[in-house]
C-alpha cells in the first residue's frame, strides 16, 4: 500500500517534469506581454503627495451618498469594493431609476489603465471621478452643490485642510477629484495566482490554467489584452472580424468615435482590463453577457475569427480565473455629520 | 501676571466646586433613568451561538445588494454604518425609485430596543431583517429568490455551513435573518460622553450639556426617552398634549394601531431611541424635521406642553450631542462571486 503510494508520487513527478520546462518557456513569453501588479499603490502624476490624509478623505468621499443629488448613490454604489469593483448590473441604475448607457467598469487596478471609461475619455482617475457625479443618469449632482455639501460639514472642511495643506481654499471640486483618485489608486489586487506564477511559482497555476494562458497568447487574445491589467491599455474596434449581434454591440453606441470624432474610431473601445474578470460579470460595455465562457467565445469569434473548442474555452476561462488577486481590505469610513447648512437631498429632477 | 493666572485658576476651581456636588446628585438621578452602552455585543435570545462565523456571514449579507430584486439595494443602503446607521433621507428610496412610508431608523444599538420598526411590529432584529428584503417599496425580493441567490454562490454556501454547523440545510431565509441579526448586534456605540459621565467622569460633559440633561429630565423628556437607548423601549402617542401639524404627523399613518388594531394605539409610536441622534437627521417617522433643535421644540410642545426658551433648547441639544458614541469600525466584506446559476437582477416589477 505504501509502496503503491510512492510509485504514484513518482509517476506524478514524472508527468509533472515536462511542465517545468514548459513553464520556463511560457513564463518567458508571458513576461514579454504582461506585468505583475505591485504590492503598493503607485505614484500619481499631477497628484502629489498621496498622503494618508488624502487617501482617508478620498475614502470618505467615495463612500458618501451625499455626493449625489438624491443622497442615494455614492461612487461605491456602482464600484463596490466588495464585489470586484463593480455593481453586477448590466448597466448601472442611477438618479430617478434611470439606466446608464454602459456597464460600470471596475475601480480595482483602474489606476493602471491607459485612460478611464470604456472610451478612454478621461485621462486619469481624477478626471473620471468628476463624470458620474455630474451625469444626469448617475449621481445628477453639480460641482457647486457638491462643494456646498462638503463645505457645510466641519468634519470635511478639516479633512480637506489636512489633505491639501497650505491651500487657501482647499475644499474644491478639483480637490474632491484628487482625493477620490488617491483612494482609488489604493484599490489594487496583488498576488493573483497568475502573478505568483509569473514571478516564478510553477505550482501557483494548474495545468489547465497554464494551457489556457498558452491558448490566450497563441489565439491572439494577448495582442489586445496585455500589460499590467491584461487589457485597459489600448483601443480596438469591437468586431474586427465579425461584428457581434446588436444585442451585445448596440448600434447607437459608437464608442471612441464619440470622443475623437474620427471615422476609424467607430465602435472602437478600450480593451477591457481582465484583472479579476471572474468577479465582474456581466461583460462587455453593454453588459449583455453574464457567462465568462460565452464572453470568451464571443471575443474569439468577433475579434479573432477563431472557433475554439469547448475544452479550449474552459481552459481560457480557467486561466482568466487566475487573474483574481487579493481583494482590497477597506474599513468603511465614518462620514462627517450633516449640519443644518447641508443641502438637503433632492430625489426629483 | 503669574499671580493673576493663579487667582483665575482658583476662581475657576471655586466656580466649578458646586458643579461636583451637582454632578453627584444629577448622576444619581440619571442612573435611575438611563443605562450605559456595554463595550461588547449582548447575547441574543433565540440566536445561539453568536459566533464570529455567523457575524462575518451577517456582514456579507448586510452589505450585499444582490439581496434585493434589483441588485441595487442592501441593508447598508438605508442603514449606513458610516452615517449613524441611517440613510439621511426623509424616507428611504427603494425599488423603482419608490419612496418608503417612514424614515429609516438607525441600526446602531437597535439590538437594545424593545422591538423593531417605528411601530414595534418586529420583536427582534431577525424578524426585522425579513421585512425590507420583501417590501415592494424597498428591496422587493422574495424569500425564495433570496435563498436561490445565496445557494447559487459556493462562497455563501460554505459560509452558511460554518455559521450554522450541523444543520442539514443551512441556507434558509430564517438563517439569513439570524446572521444579519448577529452582525447588527455588533453595531453598538459605547463610550459616548454621556456614558463616560454616567460612569463617573465629571469632566466628560460640559456645564451646558449637564444643564441640558437636567432639563431633559425635569421637563419630562425622560419619562418616554429612558433606558439604555434613551428611548426605543416603550410606545407613546405622538401628540399627547397637542398634535403637531400634518406635515410632521401625516394623518394616514396611524402607527402602532396598524399592528394592534386597538383604538388607543392610534398615532402611537415607539419612542425614538436618542443614541447618536446628532448623526441621524432628518427626524420623526415622517423625516420632515432636519434640525435637531426644531425637533426638540416640537417634542416639548406636542408631548409636554412645554414652551422652552431658546437657551434651554440649545442646552438640551448640547446634551443630546453627548449621546454620540464611538461609531462601529466595520471592514467592508468581500462578497462571494456570482455564478451562472445566480438569478439576474431585475429592475422592473
Amino acid at each position: 500500500m505504501k509502496r503503491n503510494q510512492i510509485s504514484l508520487l513518482a509517476l506524478t513527478a514524472l508527468l509533472a517534469a515536462p511542465a517545468c520546462a514548459d513553464d520556463a518557456a511560457l513564463r518567458e513569453q508571458a513576461k514579454g506581454l504582461f506585468e505583475v501588479i505591485p504590492m503598493q499603490a503607485p505614484q500619481l502624476a499631477d497628484n502629489n503627495a498621496v498622503t494618508r490624509d488624502k487617501i482617508d478623505l478620498g475614502a470618505k468621499l467615495f463612500f458618501d451618498p451625499r455626493m449625489s443629488k438624491s443622497g442615494v448613490f455614492s461612487c461605491q454604489s456602482c464600484h463596490n469594493v466588495g464585489m470586484g469593483g463593480v455593481d453586477g448590473l448590466e448597466t448601472s441604475i442611477g438618479h430617478g431609476w434611470q439606466k446608464g448607457p454602459r456597464n460600470a467598469p471596475t475601480a480595482l487596478n483602474a489606476v493602471f489603465n491607459i485612460a478611464q471609461f470604456w472610451d478612454g475619455r478621461a485621462p486619469d482617475l481624477a478626471a473620471q471621478a468628476k463624470g458620474p457625479v455630474q451625469a444626469g443618469v448617475e449621481m445628477n449632482n453639480t460641482a457647486d452643490n457638491l462643494v456646498a455639501t462638503v463645505k457645510s460639514m466641519p468634519g470635511y472642511v478639516e479633512a480637506f485642510a489636512k489633505a491639501f495643506p497650505g491651500q487657501s481654499d482647499p475644499v474644491s471640486f478639483d480637490n474632491f477629484a484628487l482625493a477620490v483618485e488617491a483612494f482609488e489608486a489604493t484599490l489594487i489586487t496583488p498576488n493573483s495566482k497568475f502573478d505568483q506564477w509569473l514571478t516564478g511559482s510553477d505550482s501557483a497555476m494548474s495545468e489547465d490554467e497554464k494551457a489556457g494562458l498558452k491558448l490566450f497568447i497563441d489565439t491572439g487574445c494577448a495582442s489586445c489584452h496585455n500589460g499590467i491589467n491584461i487589457g485597459g491599455n489600448g483601443y480596438y474596434p469591437f468586431g474586427v472580424v465579425e461584428a457581434p449581434g446588436a444585442e451585445i454591440l448596440p448600434a447607437g453606441d459608437t464608442g471612441r468615435f464619440k470622443v475623437t470624432k474620427t471615422a476609424s474610431d467607430e465602435y472602437v473601445f478600450r480593451a477591457g482590463p481582465l484583472r479579476n474578470i471572474a468577479l465582474t460579470a456581466p461583460y462587455f460595455h453593454s453588459g449583455k453577457v453574464w457567462d465568462l465562457k460565452e464572453a470568451v467565445s464571443v471575443m474569439a469569434n468577433s475579434q479573432l475569427g477563431a472557433k475554439l473548442e469547448d475544452k479550449q474555452l474552459d481552459q481560457i476561462v480557467a486561466f482568466l480565473g487566475t487573474l483574481t488577486g487579493e481583494q482590497p481590505e477597506v474599513m468603511h469610513p465614518i462620514l462627517p455629520a450633516r449640519t443644518t447648512e447641508t443641502p438637503k437631498p433632492v430625489q426629483m429632477n
